[in-house]
């Protein structure tokens, strides 16, 4: 499958290697891509041309990513996102699925993150894509599980679960066949609409406390009921 | 054990009516105890005249519900916490254990319910709280579940945890006794200090949407990890 990942950092790079060594045909985009930028040290992740050498993978711009790609994948943080997909471009977007991971964290305030307020006044950045791009079929998921359980939820022993939410029916299962197959996800929890990114958006102050209380970032929640 | 609770919705009548059933010596607080108040139809709760009918409870005010207590439960909306507590009285609550179950949810722009602004600058009531009344140990538990499965956590099947946030060690040490003896916990998990707080009552709004999706406010969810 050709897909586009919007976002090179560890969830852009962690997704972009897996579905790569799955066999996949991987674009991964950037804001500006050039050797000074691929070799810049990044954050909790690798340099582009580190990752490119270990992976065999492509970086282009987000708009080459958003072209390339059948599925398209935004692993950009929250508070940029709506920027990155417009440089992407709506028309490279329209008709697709849009995986949406982002997270809408400000760390100015120290840890834990808060969510940047915009997104806290009753709405989401997965709203807010689906309403800015309206042709295009946005699923929030992933985004409630550090990167290297998303690729691999073997990880975490026990049933566990990924929670999405979207407005599309037919999107949804895409979504959902895409987790099962490529990486093995076994329990999917729909959420119902879009609107139900804002559940997971808020979620991740509570995650940053558990990374403390259980001490590993590889750790997830099972819905149990009555 | 004398036990004050401050606030007299649905969490307040729901944990006083287990609580006598216990045995214990319970006053429940509300504002403005008069028999007018006792007769108002309360919203998702019963009438305080009928749960007085029903559990042999006694009401009184804020002040007189936390002065009677060497344990202090608050149970109202987050919203309002700070000021309840306040009429409650800071030498009533001095020296003593404060359980908050509050959650400050803004319900006026529809569902799911924001959290209320002011809660998402890096802070929440439990640090408020905490921060007000810097004798009393306040304890952050209980408000991540719907009031029938704080006092009876059989309700659901299989394991799931109880979050605590706080301070004080040896509080927190009270609590979760407390919560295992009186309503039969037995998985509990310690965020750390009362910022914890911020976590869990940002997790509401997933509540809510957890809710719709399981069918059932009967439900929790279970840390599972590598």
């Amino acid at each position: 499958m050709k897909i586009g990942i919007i976002g090179g950092g560890s969830v852009g790079q962690t997704l972009g290697a897996k579905l790569i060594a799955n066999g996949h045909d991987v674009v991964l985009g950037i804001r500006t891509p050039s050797q000074a930028e691929f070799d810049k040290e990044r954050s909790m992740a690798d340099t582009i041309s580190a990752w490119m050498k270990k992976t065999g993978g492509k970086v282009m711009s987000f708009a080459e990513a958003a072209k390339h790609g059948t599925l398209i994948i935004n692993a950009t943080s929250g508070g940029i996102s709506l920027d990155a997909l417009k440089q992407a471009g709506a028309e490279n977007l329209k008709g697709k699925v849009l995986i949406d991971i982002a997270n809408p964290l400000d760390f100015s305030r120290g840890m834990p993150p808060t969510v940047i307020t915009k997104y806290t006044q009753g709405t989401s950045v997965g709203e807010e894509l689906q309403s800015a791009f309206p042709e295009t079929h946005v699923v929030k998921a992933f985004n409630t599980i550090a990167a290297a359980v998303m690729v691999d939820p073997s990880l975490i022993k026990g049933e566990h679960d990924l929670l999405i939410s979207g407005n599309d029916t037919a999107a949804k299962k895409t979504v959902s066949d895409f987790a099962r197959k490529e990486f093995g996800w076994t329990s999917i929890v729909d959420l119902g609409d879009i609107v139900g990114a804002r559940g997971t958006e808020h979620y991740l102050p509570l995650w940053v406390r558990l990374w403390g209380a259980t001490g590993t970032p590889f750790f997830n929640i099972k819905i149990v009921k009555s």
